[in-house]
């Protein structure tokens, strides 16, 4: 069992994130997430790009966010994430994003994911990376 | 009443905005929504550049987005936005995203809005923004 | 021979492409430029997506851009795109961003591009491609 | 002095950041300079937030960068920035990009910034930023 915080994924805000309110734009936040969900992969023993690399591709099916407060230029940002289902054709992420400074909640997210081959078609998720994906699903709060 | 038609905005698929799946990210979308909702204020005679230099912004508080169907480089996309529902501390609008090629559903979402001042306090929206803008709200489907 | 005009890529600045100083950030002008050179290939009836679809890519080997004047959110902008230099394994196209409103030029760009096939390997440009690209070949200023 | 090897960034290619070449795409080259950029001044004592908020921005005027390798997803980039000029009018930056895992070279790159306010007007830059940065320039190779 990795220790969990290796399974966050800490980053700063680019300047090229911001946008003209001198926030963090709220298209980046699902950027984050996806770098959140890639990190959790790699901590948890798992790489995405070699799960790419098979042929299998987690196409995102549907995506939420809430934004708390802002982020702002060089805040430096903890991208918590956690596998809330595990199935052969659906996958669910969930994410808090934090504010390492102060602890402040930035955000809070989820992503859905369904399987696909190199041509987009839906598939079944091997059992080679389904068993031990599964195997770390946690209850959502 | 303008032509709800000239409410639409339509695009092509960028170069820039495929990954490495071939298909648009999906965090291209809610730049696509907001470029939208941009289009759709012009075509009722109102400018979101307005609303910015006097000094209100609608902050987006909440993000949704289902995807259906991949976007592929150079498609012609249409970006279809409705504002339903229009308060003094809260907007919602809603988006469909279609393929103009065979009118195919691409992606439904919604975004939620707080007006905010220039150092991003929520404020009520002044009069003159709100009365306009909540004329034009219309039922979701 | 299109009409030149056909050649212009008329874009707003999206809302998204803005950073803090409230202007356009320098790294959506390539974006731009790219957008530029797709449009400027459809209008003299060549179509990049074809290039890919048949295994070639134009890498992007060299990026050059001088910024003028700042370009703002919902500016419009045109991009006219040239080709200056047309080889079996090398292009160079140059570009001029103009503000439609007065015309005021927003910057100047070039990018240099190398025929490649898809596992990235550079490859001399067939001639069913070269041929009509190198005909539309014109003197930089 | 600080060692070196604190100025340098190190990151890794986002999912997001690809393109359907499967590689990283140019106009993502920008943006990682400028966090090299901000990092640099950061290992120097510098903060570039705190002279964004004193009301100076070293705004863009010119880009250049030449690619010499791909960088695909999930690759470790380190991002080696180094000040080559540095005038109350005029400041220039090169970079070079390294692949982390074999140190190969992925791009080399050049950026000039012009000291502007708020209002994106030139101006000199104080001395109080001056001094200390033009202590750091260092000669090209």
């Amino acid at each position: 069992m990795p220790d969990p915080d290796d399974a966050v994924l800490h980053l700063r805000v680019r300047f090229a994130e911001t946008d003209q309110m001198g926030i963090a734009h709220h298209a980046v936040y699902p950027v984050w997430m996806e770098a959140g969900r890639v990190e959790w992969l790699r901590a948890h023993g798992l790489s995405y790009r070699s799960i790419e690399d098979s042929g299998v591709s987690l196409a995102v099916s549907g995506l939420e966010v809430r934004f708390r407060r802002s982020a702002r230029f060089d805040d430096a940002i903890a991208v918590h994430t956690r596998l809330v289902e595990a199935r052969s054709r659906r996958m669910r992420f969930v994410y808090r994003l934090l504010n390492e400074d102060d602890g402040g909640l930035i955000a809070t997210g989820s992503s859905e994911h369904v399987p696909t081959d190199r041509e987009g078609r839906a598939l079944r998720l091997p059992e080679a990376w389904l068993r031990p994906i599964a195997a770390l699903v946690e209850r959502p709060d």
